[in-house]
Parts: C-alpha cells; sequence; structure tokens
C-alpha cells in the first residue's frame, strides 16, 4: 500500500513528520510505501539526520506550501505545486491509496470533497474522532465540526459512516449507536434530534440503543456516538481540555486521563470520501504521525472507503 | 428573608434537605427564616434527631408530593397540597422570597414559568450553571437545558442574565460574554451562533469578548457562557462525568477536579422569572441543600430579580 504524507504540514514540520516515520518504521507492517510529500531540500537532509532511510521511503518533491491562513480553494487552485494539492493529485489518480496532513485543513477539506469526492449516496462527508471509554475501550464521536448545521437524514447517515468506522477500525463487532441528546427518553430533544430518533430506530443497517447525554461519552453506553458538527466540535475541544486540565494538575500520567491527549488517535479520518483522508492536528507531535500512519494503514487494509460505498448502494 | 425549602424534593427526602438545613444553619448568616415545606410527620421527627430547632426554622405542612414522574402541569394542578404547590403559592403571595427544590424539574419549572412569570421583556426564562476555571474563579454557563431550541435574541437575552447572576451571585465586575461557538473568529459556526454574534457585539449592557470554543469553558477567557439550550445541557453533563471519572480514577480530591462535583454549586437557578427559584439535582446530599440556600440568600441580598427587571425595562 501507499501512503502520501505531507511533509510541510503543522507547526513542527517537517521534523514531527520525519520523527513520526522513524517511529512507525520501528514498529512497522510489511508492505507499506510511505511517500514524503515536500520541499526535498528541507525534509531530505532530515531524514539522513534521524536515519529513517529505507527502501519503503520515497520522496516526492513539492516546492510550494498552503499556510495557516491561506483561503483553501484559492490557495488549492493557485498553489498546484503545493504539498496538499500534489497529494490530492496522486491519490485522484490512484497512484497513492491514502493521503495524510497537518496542514491547512480547510485545503484538506477542499481537496477531499472536490479532488476525491463523496462517495456516492452520501449527502455530506463527515469528520470524526476518537473517544476513550472509562473501562477502557474505544467510542467515535461524529460529526465533530464539518458540518455546523444539520438535517436529520445527514446524522442517520454519519450513524452508518461511523458504526463502518468502529467495525473496521476499532475492531468493535456490530457496533452501537446512540444519538447524543439532552435526555434518554423518545421525544427528548432540540427538532433535530427529535426528527433523527425514528430516523436511526428505523435504520436496520446500524445497531442504534437509542438517546445517550453529555455523561455518556466516557462510558460504554454506545461506541458510535452521533450529533450535528456543532455539538460534535465543542464536545472534542472540550474533551482535549480534559489532557490539558490533568497535565496542569499533574495527574496526565493516569492509565486513562492519558488518553485524551490527542495524540493517541493522531488524526481525524474524512469519512464519506472515496478514499481515505487523514487531517492532523496543527501541533502534531511524532508520536501524532506515527499514529495517523497505522490508521491510513487500517483504513487501506480493511477496504473501508468499498465497504463504504457499498452501504450507500441503493 | 424567607426562604421556602421542600423538604419533600430530592432521592434522599426528607434527611438530606435536614441535614442540609443543620449544615447551613452551623455557617448561618442572620436573618435568614427557613420554611420546611413537607409532610410534618416526617420532617419533625428528623428536626428533632439532628437538632436543628432554631426560632428561625419553621414548618409548612404539605400533605401530598409531587413525585418524579408525573406530568408537571397535570401534577400541580391536581395535587395543590402538594410542597411543590404550596412552595410557589407561599412565593407568589409574598410570603417566601425564595424556593428550592431538588423534586421534580418539570413541575418546579412549570410553577416558575406559570405562577411566578417572567420578568417583562424576557421572552424565555433560561437555566444556567457554574463552571469551575483551572485558575480558581467561577464561570457561568447558560442555558443549560432550558430552551433545546433558540433564536439569536434569547441568547442575547441570556448573556444579559448570567451577567446580572456573575455580578450579583459570584461578585464579578464587569463579567465577560463568549458565545459558544466551533472557532475564534466573527462569522464562524452555524446559523444561529452566527446570527447572534453581531447582537452581543452590539449589546452595550454586557461586556462581549467574542466567541469561545469547547477548550475554554475552564480557561479565562469569558466569566459568562453563552449557547442554546441543547449544547449546554451536554456540556453541563459532560462536566458533571469529569468528576465521576476523577473519582473512579481516585483523583477527585485535587482542589481543581474537586470542584466538578455538583454539590458544590448545590442547583440550578432559574432566571429572568420574577422571584428566586432554585432546583436541586435529585442525588442533592446535605451539602447540595446548603448551597442552595446560601444561593438563595444571595439573590434575595443582591435583588438580582429587580436588577433583572430594571435591566430589560425598555
Amino acid at each position: 500500500m501507499n501512503i502520501g504524507l505531507d511533509m510541510m504540514g503543522g507547526d513542527f514540520a517537517p521534523l514531527e513528520a520525519v520523527k513520526g516515520i522513524q517511529l512507525f518504521m520501528s514498529d512497522t507492517v510489511a508492505n507499506v510505501n510511505i511517500f514524503c510529500i515536500g520541499d526535498e531540500a528541507l525534509v531530505q537532509p532530515l531524514i539522513k539526520e534521524y536515519n529513517v532511510s529505507s527502501p519503503n521511503l520515497h520522496f516526492i518533491h513539492a516546492p510550494e506550501v498552503i499556510g495557516y491562513h491561506e483561503h483553501p480553494t484559492k490557495a488549492l487552485k493557485e498553489k498546484q505545486q503545493s504539498s496538499i494539492a500534489i497529494g490530492f493529485h496522486l491519490l485522484a489518480t490512484g497512484k497513492l491509496d491514502a493521503l495524510i496532513s497537518a496542514g491547512n485543513t480547510g485545503a484538506m477539506l477542499v481537496g477531499a470533497m472536490f479532488t476525491i469526492k463523496a462517495i456516492e449516496g452520501i449527502s455530506r462527508p463527515t469528520i470524526a474522532t476518537i473517544m476513550p471509554k472509562i473501562n477502557g475501550s474505544t467510542g467515535v464521536l461524529l460529526d465533530v465540526g464539518l458540518n455546523a448545521d444539520c438535517k436529520p437524514e445527514l446524522l442517520n447517515q454519519f450513524a452508518l459512516l461511523g458504526s463502518l468506522y468502529a467495525e473496521c477500525i476499532l475492531g468493535i463487532q456490530k457496533p452501537s449507536v446512540g444519538l447524543i441528546n439532552v435526555g434518554e427518553e423518545e421525544g427528548k430533544g432540540n427538532i433535530l434530534a427529535q426528527a433523527t430518533y425514528p430516523l436511526l430506530k428505523e435504520n436496520n443497517k446500524i445497531r442504534f440503543v437509542g438517546n445517550i447525554e453529555g455523561r455518556d461519552f466516557f462510558s460504554d453506553k454506545a461506541d458510535v456516538m452521533v450529533c450535528d458538527g456543532f455539538t460534535g466540535n465543542v464536545v472534542l475541544k472540550m474533551a482535549e481540555s480534559i489532557y490539558d486540565m490533568a497535565q496542569q494538575r499533574g495527574i496526565e500520567t493516569d492509565s486513562f486521563f492519558s488518553r485524551f491527549h490527542y495524540e493517541n488517535y493522531g488524526g481525524t479520518p474524512v469519512l464519506g470520501v472515496a478514499k481515505p483522508v487523514i487531517i492532523g492536528h496543527g501541533i502534531s507531535s511524532a508520536k501524532a504521525f506515527k499514529n495517523m500512519i497505522h490508521v491510513a494503514t487500517k483504513m487501506i487494509a480493511t477496504n473501508i472507503c468499498s465497504k463504504m460505498a457499498d452501504s450507500f448502494k441503493a
């Protein structure tokens, strides 16, 4: 499998990406080719310095970089030689099987949606995050910010996309799906949640277990937790702040609270597009890069995008 | 001042209410009369057992109780001799200055809105919660569940109500107000947040500091944090679950994480109605009851309801 890694994305580019590859190589899976996309003059010396050379490592020179504050659509159009634009071109033409970047999030989303495109039958792609459960397992929360305003039908699609992610990537058989709401009983909630409940209940492609509340994110009530992107984004950032607070209080090494560190899940997969795309945090560390590469290998190996396409076939 | 306490509300009624009064009496403020509303046959023996008798303690017999699962409007109408119905009657007629109950939340809200009524100019009352800040201070989050779907004008009203609460009850001078959103920049957000931003910006009765994100609930970015009741309820319950998780991991005694325990803030004030009404958690402990009585004394002493009425005068 061929994984493209944007070496120019992230606050500590390209150093942390290089170190992330080094970490990945040390516990590596066979048959994984990594394509480093970026400014060779910056990347190659670091690869040498960190002794990461391998026959599975390849380089694709990209002389341009899309900055954090550039307008996504405009930048992608004008900077055809940027690492992100080249990455999407290679992904679209089949030379890559997955693309990872911790660069401009907007450009990554625009690239995913307009170069790779949504799977047929999917109205809007979504982004998901991993949630640590206090019993040691892991859940999926989606949407975490791509779709601030949602229709019930969209949440119903997220439920299926999240279920497939939980199954393929987290290895959860028949994952349970919960609708994030303000009460447990059917009929509770805002207009969106009230209208979504019956759709999830009737969806026989998922295992819907009913409403879940704010206290259930870290409990074992549901593996897949579905909400609009406004709520999900607030929850995601609040969950990340739990790690920061734990750190400030000196308890970040606790085996549960340590799991709130973003670098453990690495990045945010874009679900519902035809090929694996993973977006990293701007502050991505070596460990985050390593974990993003691992997620990409799983997405490719399990053929998750084809499974999504099959699930959404009429 | 005269504070009415529903002795029959809460999972551990009337014991924890009695113990709460005992705690309150031990660090008490002068001139506070507490009116115990409930079944005298159940309450009086406990008052004796716990040695809580005082000239400031009074009893009002209420032979009926509204259960947790009763329909609020129906129960209030049919059970005129219930502790909640009697409490609202006394509050409405001026015999009480504040009412506290850990009983049926719906009945408390219906009573607050239809017996006490909203202050003129306020479209919908709101419920607020206290948030511990990592720097040791305290913030207010609202709405936390009364209004699942909101219009921008409503959030603008919540901002002012929350500011007055922060000023009067938390003692924060010119509290800062933040709009909960998915990004910092103006223009970010769902339709509601986008439309609310300019209203808050133009509201010269509050000190608006812009958007805040999920990571800012416990930071010093904003004293008053405004959102719709769906988002706020999810955040409130998630914050409460942080305490539960800390407890499971044995770090609940941490001086910061311990502040996430609901009993520290005691209860949820109903803001925007003409008199102080405080709703407690079903699981309210003695400490929670004590703290609710303290909040009630502050609401009465600072005349917060009159201040709200003045602020909303055209």
